[in-house]
């Protein structure tokens, strides 16, 4: 079977069965666990661009895995999804934020919900409970997803070890990202280390490489991907941030200039501030994590960020990325329809208004 | 090798091993992760029982396992710990615990740490960051440390449902204790379902059963072992309801009471509840997460807890559960010193003073 045409909904046909398989297992012992376990399912199916499942399987295909193996690998692929929805249920709880995708986070929703039920102890304390154990049982269920794939035990053997590798990243660029808020650390390095670990690779880089080790790709064909996942990775964080500023809230679905007042240490911030004259940078450090910020405040960082040079640095850096990344892709020799299918990807990764 | 007479020292060695090895790997990409890996290893080898991998190897020799196997079922049951310490470190955080095994919690520690640094943010906000992230590294790397286990494949497959089943068991237990809590949710069969879940079933039944897998156990003995474990499981956590109320601060390190100011629906309450008259119930339910109760208020819950005959019913369950239970274990057939072993664990921990 080939999954190639409609990838993201194959993705979502397998997370679906997934859970609710795992469902019934758990709740023909515990009943009452249907609503966590809704609560996952409804996160987990709620939307995403799939990305990291969708790198992972043109990596596989590229490098000619066996046809054979298809449903395995969407599978494991599809795996990565429960990985992020942890990532993503947990993060929200870390920076409190109140929504994602347009609707409640998981701690604001049971905070809610207790409200509404008006049940005992403090609504904040309920929610932090259940976004904590959620996000776990999404990390426990990746891993099972991902083991239980129908995959020949050498093709699971191979993948495994950067399986591990990319979910002890994200939680070290989670630990980084989180000490750099506390400390001000504003420095370019700083952020250039959280996004080679939380973006370049735990999106890109490892979910390449997972589907190279899947299809049991030669070491000279694993680097090319790999290098291709970094550049990719790093201008793909460096569109994101300049969209944090100067998005189109009606295009991103986030408030103008949110980055700035939640203070998120990027590294359009932190080159903005190492060209800056004093004054200028006296304007950045103030605007940055202010949450009251007015849209006059945020057109003056945005009108700043553009004096210093560092929006033109950033785009010329994004430019020069790709360049680089699609380069080491055609390196890596992949079959088509997989190298079209990346490179066009990274173009519209690097090139997105949202 | 045999590793029977200081399990607990193997357990904390091989722990000590793969921590190492796994923190040597991610901080050849991250060094600042450091002092994330140094937290966790700290927590894990600060002390406990090793209950858990203690079932789960009595199980496997009992059942017969072979003696080529032995460092990898140690390093198998090993990884227990690290679910465990998953479980501790979230837990600790969703009830807002400050101390535990009279250190500072995870996130208290790490919010203190915030504070001595003057850090900027808010410190409870850096604790509980720190706690979720490094509760996760916990779950994330007892995956990898059981998956690693150097085993037959045929055995790692075996164990490998089990081993599913326990860390989701532990959750959903983990979820309803938490719906308990809020809806103030009294009832016995309540009370029972979460002991099933996060006591017999985690600690005790899933241990024995993922030993009896790993050895190849056939269906009776398991069976006979699950049985063992199921009553031995409840039985231990009646004895853990009675020591949070009764039981000696000098030799439980908690202070006197402290499951009746922590409102802990626990069985012992839930059966008093039911046996009790009005004005007793009123009683304890008035104390039941009152923090700020008295010696002299304690004294009184205690007293109506013997007047309504909750204590005795309680002692003669878990003298009924721990006769049934090693009868099951004796059903089981195991070898010697196994058995032996495992009669003696029951003993101690259903007569246990903390």
């Amino acid at each position: 079977m080939n999954y190639d045409a409609d990838l993201p909904g194959h993705v979502e046909r397998v997370l679906t069965r997934f859970l609710r398989i795992a469902g019934d297992q758990i709740e023909a012992t515990e009943p009452s666990f249907a609503s966590g376990v809704e609560t996952l399912t409804e996160f987990v199916l709620r939307g995403g661009k799939r990305l990291r499942p969708t790198f992972a399987w043109w990596a596989w295909r590229g490098a000619g895995g066996d046809e054979a193996d298809a449903d395995g690998v969407l599978q494991a692929v599809a795996s990565l999804e429960l990985v992020q929805a942890c990532a993503l249920i947990h993060d929200d709880l870390i920076d409190s934020s109140d929504s994602r995708r347009g609707r409640p986070t998981v701690h604001v929703a049971f905070a809610d919900l207790h409200t509404a039920q008006r049940w005992s102890g403090l609504p904040a304390s309920f929610g932090l409970a259940v976004a904590v154990v959620i996000g776990d049982l999404a990390l426990a269920w990746a891993d099972d997803m991902f083991g239980a794939a129908s995959l020949p035990a050498a093709a699971l053997d191979r993948a495994r070890p950067v399986w591990r590798a990319m979910r002890t990243e994200v939680l070290a660029g989670q630990f980084l990202d989180v000490h750099m808020q506390v400390t001000g650390d504003t420095s370019a390095e700083a952020a250039l280390r959280v996004s080679r670990l939380k973006t370049a690779a735990y999106t890109v880089e490892r979910p390449l490489h997972l589907g190279a080790a899947l299809a049991g790709a030669p070491g000279e064909q694993v680097r090319a991907l790999r290098e291709f996942g970094r550049d990719l990775g790093i201008a793909f964080q460096l569109r994101d941030d300049l969209l944090g500023v100067f998005g189109d809230p009606s295009v991103t679905g986030k408030p103008a200039g949110d980055d700035l007042r939640e203070g998120k240490r990027t590294l359009l911030i932190a080159l903005a501030l190492r060209q800056a004259g004093a004054a200028q940078a006296d304007l950045i450090t103030t605007a940055l994590g202010n949450a009251t910020l007015s849209e006059k405040e945020v057109d003056e960082v945005r009108a700043t960020l553009r004096e210093v040079g560092a929006v033109s640095a950033v785009e010329d850096r994004i430019g020069e990325l790709t360049g680089t990344a699609l380069s080491a892709l055609r390196q890596a020799n992949l079959i088509e329809p997989a190298e079209s299918a990346l490179a066009d990807l990274a173009t519209r990764a690097t090139q997105r208004t949202h």
